[in-house]
């Protein structure tokens, strides 16, 4: 099959082997997928990953249950245990020996095929586009933020960074009634919130006044953190979501002094970011800058960095 | 009057000019004062203090009001506005235009006076002798992180460092029924711990495994927050009380991935550590390494730093 695999260099596969489908999974035919930036810190070393990259997609489900079969399913991206501390506790997403796809230990979806557990699948609704089924998982992770910290219309909020996860969480937080303001560096990006009716500011023109009840790191930088902390107010709370590659130099005594809480923050509820995409509460169209093919996989992954790029798709297979 | 005084130089001042008390402050002659891991970061450069040293004292009021006057006090060391959004919201700890005693703007308690206002002023019963009452303001901070954090019996807690702080929040966290562990580099204080019946380890024999549900973090170094992230287990919390003036180089992306909350974590209820002291609930005396005179000024900070020394008291004046 077709796949695009890092192994130490990022290159794509015309002729990688299919994948084979372990007890409990299934085989599912990978319809589109989306390139995120943890694929773009694994290519800087992240969490020594090798194998297939990508873990955003939407596909058909093509064997391993019959009840699953032909059905059009977008997959959660942690594939758990279901037996260690973790998972008997609820906390599966943290389970101690998942693997990830395209992330810890397991092929991705930039492949033509690509095996799932098949307590992983989500059936999709029609309403739902391939195009937009891709932002299931990003989005999930940005509902993640309004399960862990309360926001209401009353909380202000600012949301570090004007890419696609900062996007997708300032419309996630528009959508409790507060008004988020979202710093960014990128104009266009910037102009993508305007339209939709959320505040942005260029960080250079953004005074920081150790105001803002909550701050949502989403840059990507190791430089967040303390953009963040020069924001919030003391007792208030900084969700962070950048993983970066690189270790963050950062004076934490303002965190201490100001008694800020630091909350990581990961993966999110698929159900709820489905049922948002198909009653249309969150606008995922205007973040598709690119759809390419998985032949143009090198490619897209440079253009993917480019400042003013919201997201890049494959569309792998049409079916 | 006699002081100890910082100006780019820790010196003893023997002719240093008496406070004046303001508007609703209280003179107070100063009867002990303890040094504290905060005096050895401002001399590092920490918030660019100049005065005055000394935040932690038992002394006598002299002058400032009828109420208080030959009352034998601990002092509040956040000297706030009662004006501004924080104090106004209940947050006065961190009012936006404080000063903190021999920390922030202020003259410190290392003299044979100081001016504190009257609303910071706590009576002390005559069961706390005065140098169990030293430790009236680092054992409220210890308190803090009960406030901040749920800890009970079930909780399994670690304490990283077995300095003075370290040994206060283990003794607080104890008495919740919880069985922390402290952790630390010197034995000698390890075995001071063991007295207590609180479990410690060298850090260099404790196995970190991602599986405690708190982890609080004394050490006062740079270092601490990556053991800390090494320690707790996914969804855990750590609470960060060390203040240092370097910046902490350290890799977040388990904090993000594990979905950790780190807690910055100051100044705590002065009430509860004076009831706990006045019913001996904690053990403070265990924790006095050396009694000095305030001529002895820079000899003892030198011994604060000495690894095996918990703490250092200055006698200043005898009532």
């Amino acid at each position: 099959m077709r796949a695009i695999t890092y192994q130490g260099k990022l290159a794509f596969d015309s002729n990688h082997p299919d994948p084979i489908a372990a007890e409990g999974e299934c085989l599912v035919r990978v319809r589109m997928a989306g390139v995120c930036a943890t694929d773009q810190q694994i290519l800087k070393g992240y969490l020594g990953f090798r194998g297939v990259l990508g873990h955003e997609m939407v596909g058909t489900v093509v064997a391993g249950s019959r009840a699953w079969e032909g059905k059009r399913v977008a997959c959660e991206i942690n594939c758990v245990c279901r037996s260690c501390d973790m998972c008997q506790s609820g906390l599966s997403n943290h389970c101690r020996k998942r693997t990830v796809m395209g992330i810890v230990g397991r092929d991705g979806c930039f492949a033509d095929y690509v095996a799932v557990p098949e307590r992983n699948l989500h059936t999709l609704p029609d309403t739902i586009s391939d195009e937009e089924a891709i932002f299931v998982e990003p989005l999930a992770a940005a509902y993640q933020v309004l399960s862990q910290v309360p926001i209401d219309a009353r909380t202000s909020v600012v949301v570090l960074g004007s890419g696609r996860l900062g996007l997708l969480v300032a419309q996630v937080v528009l959508a409790t009634g507060c008004k988020p303001a979202v710093i960014g560096r990128n104009r266009e990006k910037l102009l993508v919130c305007e339209k939709r009716g959320i505040q942005a500011f260029h960080v250079d023109e953004f005074v920081p006044r150790h105001d803002r009840d909550v701050v949502v790191e989403c840059t990507g930088s190791t430089e967040g953190l303390g953009t963040a902390l020069r924001m919030v107010r003391p007792r208030g709370t900084i969700v962070l979501k950048s993983t970066c590659s690189e270790p963050t130099k950062v004076d934490l005594s303002p965190l201490v002094v100001d008694e800020v809480r630091l909350v990581g923050s990961r993966c999110g509820p698929f159900s709820e970011a489905i049922s948002a995409l198909a009653r249309h509460a969150v606008d995922v169209r205007c973040m598709i800058s690119r759809v390419v093919s998985i032949e143009q996989g090198v490619e897209a992954f440079a253009i993917a960095t480019r400042p003013e790029v919201l997201g890049v798709l494959f569309k792998i297979n049409s079916r």
